[in-house]
Formats: structure tokens, sequence, C-alpha cells
């Protein structure tokens, strides 16, 4: 039978996705980079972009503002699935052009052998 | 060793959404609801609204406008692992408030003993 949420899955996940959300704020290349999968079928969804591949990821990782980075996070929620595949969804609040916006995050997480890692992402805001 | 993006897999993913991608357009809520996974911890983020745990996911398709469900999808990409997840995503243009915006989809497979669903799901518009 498939396990789904077995806790200590769970408690491992969260707190790499605490990892994760650390070294965004802090504007952590080097940690948020290594947490993504390496691949051209890596994908990330931003709020302002649609980005294929590792290669794209970075870029836009090296050119992005480290102004505004800070935010408020509410209703993170860690659901896995064995010992293999976890979603991280959670939603926030931060400055957005000076206005506070209101958004949400998704993450899919897979066990690879290299470890775990962001396989797929989705940022986006809600309606201003 | 993972398998990544086995062909037969790919296809068997591919068809399945476009099933869901049909289901949507005509708003064929059986359809739409069964594809999804009945749990608490099932969530999708749609354009304008967070919705939590399946009785979230049905409520909000019973109450929504069946106008201008049509949009043209691009980039539908399915990336597997193994035999048990897949990540679905694609960009699509569709008519909002009579205006033509641009917007992406990101869906979560899972492989479960009641057969594949849809175990997260995220819609969002790019700023306009």
């Amino acid at each position: 039978m498939p396990q789904i949420n077995d806790p200590a899955i769970v408690t491992e996940l969260t707190a790499l996705y605490l990892t994760y959300e650390k070294a965004l704020v802090e504007n952590d290349l080097a940690t948020l980079d290594n947490l993504f999968w390496d691949s051209p079928d890596v994908l990330r969804f931003g709020v302002t972009e649609n980005l294929y591949g590792m290669e794209a990821i970075k870029a836009f990782r090296q050119g992005r503002s480290t102004k505004n980075l800070e935010r408020d996070i509410s209703n993170l929620k860690v659901v896995t699935f064995d010992a293999d595949t976890a979603i991280v969804t959670l939603e926030f609040q931060r400055l957005n052009n000076n206005v506070l916006r209101a958004g949400r995050q998704s993450q899919v997480w897979r066990k690879l052998p290299q470890g775990w890692k962001i396989v797929s992402a989705h940022v986006s805001l809600l309606p201003g």
C-alpha cells in the first residue's frame, strides 16, 4: 500500500524546504541551484517568467534584483507519497513594486540518486 | 535506476491529460472530479482562489461560470518519474474579463491504487 504522509518523510521534507526558504530570502544562489534538479526537464514558472531547464533558471536567478526578497509565508503544507515524492505548497505576502501582494508557491520534490531535488516549481501572485 | 520519461508512461499520461483538457473546456464536472485525488490533501491553486481538499475543489467547479472556458494551449510538457509520478505543464491563452491573457498550468499526477490522479494543481495568469 502506498504510504501517504509518513511522519518521518514529512519532517525531512519540511526541514529541507525551510533550507530553501532561507536561501531564497538570503539570495544564496549556490544553495538554491543545488536544491533544484540539474536537468533540461526541470521547470520553474515564476511570477513573471516561464523558465524551462536548469540553465534558464540559473540565468534568471543571477540576473534577479536582490531587493525585497523577504516575504511572510503561511499555510505551508508538505504532502508526501511513499519515500520518493513530495509536494510542498505555501501562501505568501511580499512587496511587489512597493505594493503588498498575496501569492502562492508549489514545488514538487523527487528523491533522485543525488538526493531530494525540486523537479518542478510554480510561483504566482493572486490578482491585485 | 530511476526511469525518467519512459516513453510508454509519457504517452499514457499525455492521453490522460488530454482527457482532462477536453473535460475542462466542456465543463464536464464528473470527469474533472474523477481525475482529481479524492482527499483532504489534494490542492488546487486557481487563478483567483486557493482550494484545499476535494470538497473545496468540487464546490468551486459547481459554482463556476461556464462561459469562456475555451483556451489555446501550448508547450504541453509531460515529465515522468518511474511508473508512479508525472508532472504535466502547459501555457495557455484565454479570455479573462474579455481580455486575452496568458497563463500557466502545472499538475502533479500520482499513480494510486485507484489509478492515476491529479494530486496537486496550480493555475495562474502572467501579469497583464
